[in-house]
């Protein structure tokens, strides 16, 4: 049985519809799996969930291998995003979960399988990938945000610092503070613990909180326009290529042959005279 | 009196303006009946309500028997939701509210009576399945949001259930803790608190109302957008009916004909040469 | 002097510039007066205040008097909600302040003497205007809040009375609860309160947050439609008003008067043979 | 070596990219300085911080110098914003930071020495510009929401001065309370507090909650309906210039002139007869 006839074989595999649905059903029980082993279990079901880990992973392996081995071109398999994606979330799933330091990251990184949901569904990938290139435009206004965040930063935990070294300490613990007002958590406490030694500084946190209100406004603005536009275009482009409607200039140029014909009309009366 | 009379009769008296006053006087009156029960009220006056609330089962009944033998199409009576809805509604107001377990359900239940008004109400009707309509759209927000929840309830409970058991003891009570970062509710106690086992576990909440604010705001954005795009399609729709104003299609084929006219013309002209 | 020329006398007091900068001067005094008389004030700074109320109470009756006079039609004077609204705020003014029971209620409506801000600014008074407009078209997902409000208060209240009685005594006060609640405010509170006795009671709380913010939610969307589609269609009056454009209406009407001229030409080509 | 030759000098080394580079340098280096002042930090890495904080303000004075005799308008070097904002934060750096009253003023100045980045980047220039922008068109909403505090705050101090003089003593705390209340901070207990001096207080709360929601609603969909707008006309005109395309009246005018040709041959048919 050479390469090729193997090959040939996965391609069928991977094309049938039992095995998709069988790939379905692991990735879900194994998702079901890191939600039950947060609870807590007998030793008698630790001997049921533990092997049922190493299956999971199992699968998983031979899954990838399967539509690696399929793939047209092995060289590229790795190319896209999504292949090495859930390879990564595989190959780390292979780390041995024994009592060492590294057993509590092991276990983290299984919970991550849950994420294979997202690769699997069409749906929920294209909401990603439209997730992630949405974040490049808001760039400047996050930039902006950060040095919002880093200035009143440095002014609070200039100012502050000596007040309440817990809220205020650094410009790091600061900035944190400082999303937390931004959240409107509980930040008239932190407010009247510092108008204590500074009187005036509600300043500081109304013109803050106006400030972020109004960036994060304006990103959120952005985003809509700019969603709206695309949306508006598709529309378009829509109308005019599925019901072959006319456009202006479709009219205005049947418009210029009705002027040429007139003209040539004219030209022939008048040469007859 | 044989049964196709009595029909007519109940047909009459469901078109009734008398009797569609009366429905709706009674509704409001077993809402605000639902109101009053829930004060402190002397066994004097309990000796009025109790009686009133059998009353009010009873006119319920009567009019659902009315309605239902007013109907044309009997057996499709409870293919339309809100028949269905009333009649279940007054249904399990039948269940006798003595001092048994069922008494404090059939208490409960009888609040939803005051869901009839949204029966009652056409303008309610259409709003409650607009909203309806709208969750499919949604789904796949939803879904993404539930993973998201997921990986982080995991992660939760497997970092933090040793700091706090209330708050991370498992998935569940996991997700319900970031339900409540998630709307801002105190969730910096919930951060120092994790913070002082795990320094770095701001990343943790930081993140998590990071991918969730995103998620939300692009979920309200799908809906508007999609609201926006059939509310234009709807005003296109309805200028276009009643204005019979010209597309530039019409202006199009108009200007076609025109072509076809000249070149009849030229081909006379050139035909009498 | 009679009557009539006393009228023309008031009509260019009224249309005066001076006049008018006069009464602005006096409302944003009073205003600033009204936000005085909160600070503890030494009596002999009182002995300062007291009388300027009563000059602004004095000017405000001559100014409206005047403006009253002026009018040339009397009998509609009040038919205008502005002049209606100034009257009041004005007449109110008049009821002494003494130490009986009134003297706090005569204060607080001294208060309302600030509103009268919005009656002189014109942009302002637009702005309000559009506020109430929007109120109507907003009733029935206001109404339906009030319902979603009301069952969740009647549930409240019959199932968590027992155990807090300050916050789920009544349906009144479950009902401010609940728009606490609605609010995020220490929600997580009231909730693990009553979870104590019900512990799947965040079913409650999960469900009411969804439906009051997707309800919240259908409420904004509608304003901003209908905001929007009022913006259109003053845009396109505009642009089709100022700038004398062509619509395809013009244009489609314009045609039909060439396909006049050509069938008159070949009816006349026609005869000719 | 005259003035001029001097001038072609420092034009060459504004317009140097290596000179740029170097300054951005500078200005994220002095950013981070800031930050990391804000430290506990040893005596002996203050010998090295605080001769950092003298170069960067000698190069930041430099490149002002260098940029400054580069102009060629000297004159209106200061009419530019932004030459005047950067002049103005590095003199203000030049103020000595001694043990003097003056001391933690200047240390805070040094702060602002971050927005030299917004300076720097062009997009958060624009970004800047069209927040600014947007600020005077919502002045009116912004105005109303200031006459709804300034009256709230005047009915809270009235009426709850004595329950609670922290936060309702005078109009000034009076509003910072509320504007508390509007950011939903801890408002159930500032309205407990009063509810059992005043058991409907919780009207004044409602209702304040519900006026400066819905003002804030308004001021959001002024600005989306506006920066809308923009966009619609920036399209259409982009589109029209860019694509050549046709607009309505250029085909309303192209049909004026066939009108034109027609009548013209109709003449000559009439004279030819």
């Amino acid at each position: 049985m050479d390469a090729r006839s193997l090959q040939s074989i996965f391609v069928a595999v991977r094309a049938n519809k039992l095995f998709e649905l069988f790939v379905i059903t692991v990735i879900v029980a194994s998702a079901l799996l890191v939600g039950v082993k947060t609870y807590e279990i007998s030793p008698g079901m630790r001997r049921f969930t533990d092997p049922l880990d190493l299956v999971v992973t199992l699968i998983f392996v031979t899954e990838i291998v399967i539509r690696f081995i399929a793939d047209d071109n092995r060289r590229r398999f790795f190319h896209d995003f999504w292949n090495s994606f859930d390879t990564l979330i595989v190959l780390v799933s292979l780390v041995p979960v024994d009592n060492s330091d590294m057993a509590l990251v092991a276990r983290l990184v299984r919970v991550f399988r849950v994420l294979r949901m997202v690769s699997l569904i069409p749906e929920l990938r294209v909401l990603l990938v439209s997730l992630v290139k949405a974040l490049p435009q808001l760039g400047y206004v996050m930039l902006l945000l950060f040095i919002i965040f880093y200035i009143y930063g440095a002014i609070g935990s200039t100012l502050f610092g000596t007040v309440n070294p817990t809220l205020w300490g650094n410009i790091a613990i600061s900035m944190l503070t400082l999303f937390r007002v931004m959240t409107f958590e509980d930040w008239t406490d932190v407010m009247y613990e510092t108008m204590e030694a500074y009187p005036l500084s509600w300043v500081y946190y109304v013109t803050f909180i106006f400030f972020t209100a109004f960036a994060f406004l304006n990103m959120i603005i952005g985003i809509v326009v700019n969603v709206m536009e695309e949306e508006h275009r598709s529309i378009r482009d829509k109308a005019a290529a599925s019901r072959g409607e006319p456009t202006l200039a479709d009219v205005h140029e049947r418009l210029g042959e009705i002027q040429g014909m007139l003209r040539a009309q004219a030209a022939l009366e008048s040469r007859r005279e």
